[in-house]
């Protein structure tokens, strides 16, 4: 047994990170031509959308693909955000859980320091080329440089080095890639882009197809989004070791201070009230807290009242900007939206559920010659196309009888349901970042928000279905006007044509205005 | 801008694996109390599925859960492989991306050499307290350690180590964990166990659950499955990108004896149509092979023909092992079982597709009092027990119709599908390995194999239905008997009793046999 055991372990090897997700790209959103292309696409325009939103930035994205090949692209894209320093233009676009998101508890599209990596990986294993990038924070010099990942290392490989003058701040990249393809379909960059468009009326996005059509999103409002801040973990998501973690850290003199300083709704006084549940002095130092000590406070924790995360660091879309970005893309004949009220998952992760529906127009997904209805899903604004079947948003909208809100047959309505989970973090299912876990919470705020959009939308559709019975009524009865009139002016002599007159009138009188006001008080 | 862009590069880091699976465990599998416990279990006893495999050892496993608190649980788990050499033990079980299966062609349960280092990793943040492992290799020492995991730097830490005399071989495994909880639902332990049983009658799986109930599943036989070998990858299958790694790491001398020894169906004649096609000679060393040269040969593989994938080295479990695995743990009425031929994906990739049916005794799931289909996914013989929605299986599934082989409204009924895919490389959709990737080519294999075992198990029913209403008449006219033997006798003056016993036997005679035989030829 000892040579077997030697024997196998003989095979026993270390790997980075870059080459796990080397062997494992689905994971990163790497399966088919399609998605392929889409998830590239998808990496570039929201790290600058990130980029703009952090810097206080209106975002002017332009997004280009041309065909080079068979199953063979190049993607280029470029924002106008506050662009990336020198130093560390390798590490963003070519090593793998490096960056600013990862570690801090802020509302991002992106949030594990993967993405852009994945991209420059995709490119060299298909093509064996390094991506471009062209970056500059206006500081008078422009820097531009060919990237490559040592995959071995998870180490950047920075080659053709270039700085020049220049005055202006974003960020190009390009890159070819192959074993990618581009359609229309409800999968590709057309679509996500078209999504992306609905979720961030603040952004100007251009794309230009490889067929050369170009499709310009202008802004629907062209106020800056309020920044995002980063937020201070709240006690009751808590973990032992996260709060070790945080201890071990931590330049506070005392445990008190600490507790205080990096938690979300900790006072003094519920230090304090902690601290008598403890057997703890807290004017020790915060990193002597052994494990022992930090499982007493996390129970003292549980036992304490606090208020409910603060929720002020998230940023939902908002319900007047959904409305115009659904009349600016959409143009439906009827459209409801809602912001559902912050809520919490896991005890301390704050959230807000974010909905609307639009029907009529360009609303729904084309399916040959008909219209069906379609999901949009987003997180964070940045639209979710695929692994629908694994998603939290899709289960809800299944059970949702969208019947009683007089969407019968829903799928063959042309409906966008519009779903946007808002989070610091979003649990997403797996590192392709297409489908958010189905966590409790956040499926009942996504019901409640759906079945309030349903509602909204049902009265509109019952009030236009009435204005059409009604009309369809006055147009029956108006067609007999002429027999009824001569009919009469035999039987009594008056004149046809004034009692046709009289007839019209009457008619027109009782089916006149919207149609269904008088039964308003129906709705509930 | 300079200075915006600098406050927000001031936030850049990088981070470890360890970190990242430690923020995104839901990817690992740590999603749900019940979820995090079925987790632990199945990366332990895969893992000593896997060695006693590797090592041509009858795995015989225990496993043992323990409740010590609320939502508070001891795992226990003990293997007769081969054991870990003492220099390994601390890799295993605290280091990702560290072992032995990531990077070679080979069909094993675990894949990627994170799952016993997950598990360590939620041991620690949820109870700080280090697992204790105890392996020998039967070399006269015993190897008793407590390990836990340096987070930051994705490296072993080693505790208490102790080194004795002992004489066996194995391991025994044992963590205490938090936010985990027991229950016998589908998603449970127990569940996972018995589904383990099923797809490895060669194991002895003895279960102690927390209430005391002990479960052991015998052997159903008693053959060491032929031991998986690595396979060499398909020249189809390879990119650019993997030939130029295969190459340069290669110690064959000449081009052409790197690509005969290295890759599968690659004959010298092979060799020389590639050499042919391209401008390259192949008696250069390998590590000389430029990306052009790589593009060269790879577009000269994609013009020439080859068998297609060996796939000698894929084990199925077989027609035969499932039929006494079936019999064993389901104690069906009726069962029908197919190994399907080995097909290949993504050009390189061999699989193979099992399906088996079984029908009434144990078979499908109790809902409360009733009954309901059941769905036993399997990848390599390990149970996947979530995310059913995102895998290929539930979708094909739910594609067949099952009305047309008997079986109407089978959610209804109690029967269990089992679909079991065999691979060198199951594409998983996440890292929690509980999904496979819905590729064409899988998705057309299962789906021949589901309607196979459905027109065998279609066969059975409609016999049995037949058996069941030859057997009604039967009952029904031997009820009648006395009557019209009594009336018959009224008028023929015939003795009762007499005409009783004779009607009787021609009511017998008539409906003897297993009462479908005269039908047989109707079945396709």
């Amino acid at each position: 047994m000892v040579e077997k055991a030697e024997a196998i372990f003989k095979e026993f090897r270390e790997h980075s990170i870059a080459e796990f997700f080397k062997k494992n790209r689905q994971m990163l959103g790497y399966a088919g031509k399609i998605r392929s292309l889409t998830t590239i696409v998808h990496e570039y325009v929201t790290n600058g959308l990130d980029a703009c939103e952090e810097a206080g930035i209106l975002p002017d994205i332009t997004v280009k693909i041309k065909q080079l090949g068979h199953d063979h692209y190049e993607v280029y894209c470029e924002d106008n955000g506050p662009g990336i320093p020198k130093t560390h233009v390798g590490k963003v676009f070519a090593q793998m859980l490096a960056g600013t998101k990862f570690h801090r508890f802020i509302q991002q599209r992106g949030q594990q320091g993967i993405g852009a990596t994945g991209c420059t990986l995709y490119a060299q294993i298909t093509t064996g080329k390094p991506i471009h990038v062209i970056t500059s924070t206006k500081n008078g010099k422009v820097y531009e440089v060919d990237i490559m990942i040592d995959v071995k290392r998870n180490k950047p490989v920075i080659m053709n080095e270039k700085e020049y003058d220049g005055d202006w701040h974003g960020t190009k990249v390009r890159g070819e890639f192959k074993e990618v393809t581009f359609n229309w379909s409800e999968y590709g960059p057309g679509e996500y882009i078209r999504r992306t468009a609905v979720a961030n009326p603040h952004a100007k996005i251009t794309f230009i197809a490889p067929d050369g059509r170009k499709i310009t999103y202008n802004r629907a409002v062209s106020v800056v989004p309020e920044r995002a801040k980063p937020s201070k973990p709240h006690p009751k998501g808590l973990t032992i070791d996260d709060l070790l973690e945080y201890a071990h850290h931590s330049k506070e003199r005392t445990i008190r201070t600490f507790l205080v300083k990096t938690f979300d709704r900790m006072s003094n006084a519920k230090a304090d009230e902690i601290e008598k549940l403890t057997s703890i002095d807290f004017k020790r130092k915060p990193d002597s807290l052994t494990w022992k000590d930090a499982e007493e406070i996390i129970d003292a924790i549980k036992k304490v009242k606090f208020l409910a995360p603060s929720t002020k660091e998230l940023k939902p879309i908002g319900e007047k900007q959904i409305k115009k970005a659904i009349l600016n893309v959409l143009e439906p004949q009827f459209h409801a939206v809602v912001t559902r009220p912050p809520s919490v998952y896991r005890g301390g992760v704050p959230f807000i559920v974010e909905a609307g529906v639009a029907y009529g127009g360009k609303a729904g997904r084309v399916v040959g010659d008909s219209v069906g209805a379609e999901i949009m899903r987003f997180a964070n604004r940045a639209p979710l196309l695929f692994d629908a079947g694994a998603d939290v948003i899709t289960k809800v909208v299944n059970e949702v009888d969208w019947n009683r809100y007089g969407l019968k047959k829903v799928d063959t309505l042309p409906v966008s349901i519009i779903v946007n989970v808002v989070s610091t973090y979003i649990p997403y299912t797996s590192a392709g970042k297409q489908a958010i876990a189905d966590i409790e919470e956040i499926h009942k705020e996504v019901k409640f928000a759906l079945m309030e959009v349903g509602r909204q939308i049902g009265g509109h559709i019952r009030r236009e279905r009435k204005k059409y019975e009604k009309q369809t009524k006055k147009m029956t009865l108006l067609k007999y006007v002429p027999e009824v009139a001569a009919a009469v002016a035999a039987l009594t002599g008056d004149n046809k044509k004034e009692l046709e007159m009289k007839l019209v009138k009457m008619i027109e009188k009782k089916y006149s205005g919207n149609g269904a006001d008088e039964e308003e008080g129906e709705e509930q």
